[in-house]
């Protein structure tokens, strides 16, 4: 029996009322399951996720939520198997599941590593203290908080666990829950996913719910503290950018669409070069990966004029032994497309497309299929067009067949190139193979505007690349214009997506409690023993040793000169000042560092570790013999970190503000250093 | 006769041809100008914006931008009092006019101060550099550049000089031209100012243009390289928001809108406290200061229910001494509402909202006018309702009256507080008047979701305060929801809205050439000279100096454990290192740091003027007596630097990266240090 698809909602799997769609295997045209998402109630599952899954992953710190993500990476990568089992009927080859089940599982590693730029708190401090007087007493921080509300998410149907796991993987980390809505031709991918994320007990409650079949009406329901990413036809997605309640509640939307991504052969990339059978071969992946069912495929290929016609010859016998067929069959290296109503559209665009701009490989009508059968699956040949005049015949720049299709296109300088490169009116990526870091240079400034990523391909990346086609998690994926917009990823800077800035003024004291970080100005302690004699639970922000003082003399000078081998002409040698900066022997910056290290540190054993670095360190005014420094050492900011193993030492990171003062109170040098401080709790 | 206003397009002013609009002085009712934008082709306009004055202002570098924004501050505060003799017209007295005029040219010199923040190029590097590859070869970095379009301002009437500038300033700062629209009541101020500014001459050709009249049917024109911003009512933002253009285009679209801005008074700020009083006079400031018509003004007062007695009757107190009228008549203090429309939408408004909310001071008919006259002049009493029920009566948190309004409500808890401040549903803007650290905390982290900026006022900052209603150019201003989900301003964020962010993915060396920032891996040069011996104009990036190296030994530990006086027992006490992660005696960190600096330095007088700091010092391994270390030292970044003044040596910040490895290769300390160098040409 054709199993039926379930919604998960509310905190359980319920079937659709309404409406039963049929997905069909890609490469026989069977029946895979029946999706049905009418008769939820979209407003409910929206305030379920906002009352019970928000409070619970909004509590939760970033270190908390990073270490969540990686135990569902875990225990999803060890089912992954039934994962690939289910994602062939998909028309997806072994290579393609990977990026989709991998790449996915990868996505949520990424984001749980990502935890260790975060605070162990459930916010963050965004940015540095801005100072608002002359006289310090009020000043702001900008604060980035997780919103109150659910993100909604419309995927495609070419990346259905991707497509998935790269946005809640940020949500999660962000602390906002989320509604999935993949698109419903491969939503059977999404909710094995989903079955198995429930079934982890991993996610607090309300942290994920399913929509399988049909998501319209849910934005009826969106609010102003949610946000709404949507991926796939910019068509669609522009209709639900303007729905009426997006707009009227500033809902963030983030859209991602298909566009026509750009490689460029550089003038210096003559056959024989590393970097010509480099282009040769990501024009040829990024054509058949995934049967060209990418966003970040390569839709055109852009070459100078004088190496049209090998950029054809060998790009052909490339995909020649492209062998297209059923992704189980022996041999097959590119699989189907999603299913036949793809193939009539792609035939459609490709029809439209060669009007102006012959094909020159492939045969719409004829493909050799193993395993298979073009009746019944969705099987096409790849297909490259050739445009000799790109400013004339424009529709290489705007109709995108979306399927195993590129066009060839002459350019006759790097200018024209960017200007080609750019006709798509905005994209997701765009790739250039130069070995000419000149060429590299003015293409990818000039370029830049039009491109979410650029791609610099040459023989010292050809063994590491990740290529063209990968959007990667610590990088931003999206593009402007036909593109969609938005961005997503980008490690740090997807997780504002889920976040409210908001900037916090007050005294310094105020802004230190609001966000558990030593402001300077703020009130200090002194409290009853060194800190260094104190674990990492027991020191508290502000707490302030203040030094005994220090006459520095010739002699410090001279000796420091001498231990660390620094005899630049202003310590040394007095003879030597006239139009300089200085009026005197100044001491070295790094003695007063050095120095200060030796007042403010307590040589005795004591939970103090380690001395591991150091931040911002300014010298802000000449030493000179005869001046006198003190020190305060102030705690800033504590970080908690993990234990590696059971026998690792219990103990976190604390940052330390030194300020090193002279006899009238001036400061003389400043810096933020770096301790590793062993906690009372060893458990 | 009375003046009719020109637009400024193309290069030149010129009339508009159709509907002329008469504008008002809002105290006499006289009419001041006549505006007309119509009949002005927006898609020349945009044209002339992209071609003409988008590359002029790209190609310069964010120093040179700065400059420029730096002398047109300078140029328009000469002219200040020119506004100040039109600015009464619109109802404004001196110190509201202060807020438009010296608060917009504030934002100039705010925005020019912050090019420092930035590269001396036309483009800035965003974020760290990212490794891709585990071998080293592969990398990314993200790039901001400047948008290749026009950034459109459609503007709000209370602030007709503020509310450009604060814009432009920062599309200047990021290297983009603008339109300018400001609301039609109040462009003869804009006009004005705009006039100065084309008659400076200091901007390039095609940086700024202005529509005073209508400019309906500017966002036909706009595409995806534009930008938008618009000031105003949510109604009109969010109809232009959702313009088919806008959306079709992916132009990014910012939106400020009226919200409904609370001030919460303390459960700890009881009469006779610094804070109850603080927050008397900002509710009453916030009230009346451009007679309330302020974006940010509070009109919401959240009190603790047993003080609403007395917070009634002292802002009775307060307000009772605001003389309103004519704004140079002597004596006044509040002047008049915009214009004779104004006042008749916000009777209707306090109407609406006195339904069960009843007027507890002033009267929506009667106020006693200082030479004007409210049947001609927009005169109106300030009015306080108050709710007694505010989580029944639903109306104070979503109907604003835009004027000299505000709502008083009770509350029992700082939770019921923080309830009551976000079912505004987003605001710009919140004050909480305490002196309690805890009271603080859980205000600001429990309405930061809701709202752009938090204002904490206390007894510390009552002398420096900015106060609840000032926007600040480096901080965000803007909110969720309601407020229009935008953010303006910021420092360096809002200079992001103008630009594109591209993710650059390549080898070290590739990435070198295209950010001119050395990255770790790429191609390193060991030229003739000491780096010490080049000035700044000679060294380039990736230039390195590798210098001999050296056997540490016990004795330089003993050396600069007494030099320092750093006797940390795990440099000194070879018997206490049972439990510690070190196995012998170890190094002071700052040795390392220290002896490398003496490795590295050339001693001998050059261009090198002084060390000035460091970043990022990493220790990455301990260093045992025994080992030996040798250090690369490389450029990795040039800042050239201003010139104080005539007499001032020419010189930059050199950023180098220092890599100390041991005789294994293994980096054993990784810092960034920062020295300023001369330049070769002085003049």
């Amino acid at each position: 029996m054709t199993p039926t698809l379930e919604n998960y909602a509310l905190g359980r799997w319920m079937p659709g009322s309404g409406d039963k769609q049929e997905l069909y295997d890609a490469s026989t045209g069977e029946v895979v399951a029946i999706a049905d998402g009418e008769g939820l109630d979209f407003a409910a599952m929206l305030d379920y996720g906002r009352r019970v899954g928000n409070p619970a992953l909004r509590k939760m710190t970033f270190h908390e939520r990073g270490r969540m993500i990686k135990a569902l990476a875990f225990y999803l990568m060890e089912r992954k198997e039934q994962f690939y089992t289910l994602s062939y009927r998909s028309g997806a080859t072994r290579a393609d599941s990977w990026i989709d089940i991998e790449g996915g599982i990868g996505n949520l590693f990424a984001n749980a590593s990502l935890r260790r730029k975060f605070p162990d708190k459930p916010f963050y401090v965004d940015g540095d203290p801005i100072g608002l007087s002359k006289g310090g007493s009020f000043m702001a921080q900008h604060l980035m908080v997780p919103k109150e509300g659910v993100a909604v998410h419309i995927n495609a149907y070419n990346f259905p666990i991707w497509g998935m796991l790269e946005k809640i993987a940020v949500n999660l980390l962000a602390g906002m829950p989320a509604i999935v809505k993949p698109a419903v031709p491969t939503a059977y991918l999404t909710e094995a996913v989903v079955r198995e994320i429930i079934a982890s007990g991993i996610l607090p409650e309300g942290a994920l719910q399913l929509v399988v079949g049909s998501g319209i009406g849910i934005l009826d329901h969106v609010n102003y503290q949610d946000v709404v990413t949507f991926t796939g036809s910019a068509e669609t997605g522009r209709k639900l950018k303007a729905h009426p309640r997006i707009i009227e509640e500033a809902v963030p939307f983030n859209l991602e669409a298909d566009s026509l991504n750009a490689a460029v052969l550089g003038p210096d990339a003559v056959p024989g070069t590393a970097e010509f059978d480099l282009f040769i071969k990501e024009v040829r992946k990024e054509m058949t990966a995934k049967a060209g069912q990418k966003c970040t495929a390569i839709r055109r290929a852009i070459v100078p004029e004088n190496l049209v016609e090998d950029v054809q010859i060998a790009l052909g016998k490339a995909l020649a032994q492209t062998t297209v067929g059923h992704p189980l069959a022996e041999g097959v290296r590119m699989g189907a497309l999603a299913g036949m109503e793809q193939v009539k559209r792609l035939r459609e665009k490709v029809q439209q497309l060669a009007k102006n701009t012959p094909i020159v490989y492939g045969d719409l009508d004829n493909v050799q299929v193993i395993g298979g059968d073009c009746k019944v699956g969705a099987f096409i040949s790849p297909i490259v067009l050739l445009n000799s005049e790109p400013f004339r015949f424009t529709d290489s720049h705007e109709v995108e067949a979306f399927g195993p299709v590129t066009t060839l296109m002459p350019y006759k300088s790097v200018d024209d190139a960017v200007k080609l490169a750019n006709m798509g009116k905005g994209s997701l990526v765009c790739s250039v193979a130069t070995n000419d870091p000149g060429v590299a240079t003015e293409f990818a400034l000039g370029a830049a505007t039009h491109h979410g990523r650029i791609l610099v391909l040459n023989q010292e990346v050809a063994k590491e690349s990740t290529g063209h086609g990968s959007p990667l998690p610590l990088l931003i994926h999206g593009g402007p214009g036909r593109a969609g917009g938005g961005q997503e990823m980008g490690g740090m800077r997807g997780v504002e997506h889920f976040m409210q800035r908001v900037a916090i003024q007050g005294s310094p004291t105020m802004i230190t409690a609001i966000t558990d970080v030593y402001q300077q100005g703020a009130k200090q302690t002194e409290r009853d023993k060194h800190p260094f004699q104190h674990y990492f639970e027991e020191l508290t922000i502000g707490q302030t040793y203040t030094t005994h003082r220090h006459t520095v003399t010739e002699a410090d000078i001279t000796a420091f000169a001498q231990v660390s081998g620094d005899n630049f002409y202003a310590h040394v040698d007095a003879t030597s000042l006239e139009g300089t900066l200085f009026t005197g022997r100044v001491a070295h910056g790094y003695y007063i560092l050095s120095k200060a290290a030796g007042m403010f540190v307590d040589p005795r054993k004591g939970p103090v570790l380690l001395n591991y670095g150091l931040d911002e360190c300014r010298f802000t005014k000449p030493v000179y013999p005869g001046m006198t420094i003190g020190v305060q050492l102030t705690v800033k900011e504590k970080i908690g970190q993990e234990k590696r193993d059971e026998t690792d030492v219990a103990k976190g990171i604390v940052r330390w503000l030194v300020q090193v003062t002279d006899e009238t109170g001036e400061t003389v040098a400043v810096a933020t250093i770096l301790t590793m401080v062993k906690k009372k709790n060893q458990e």
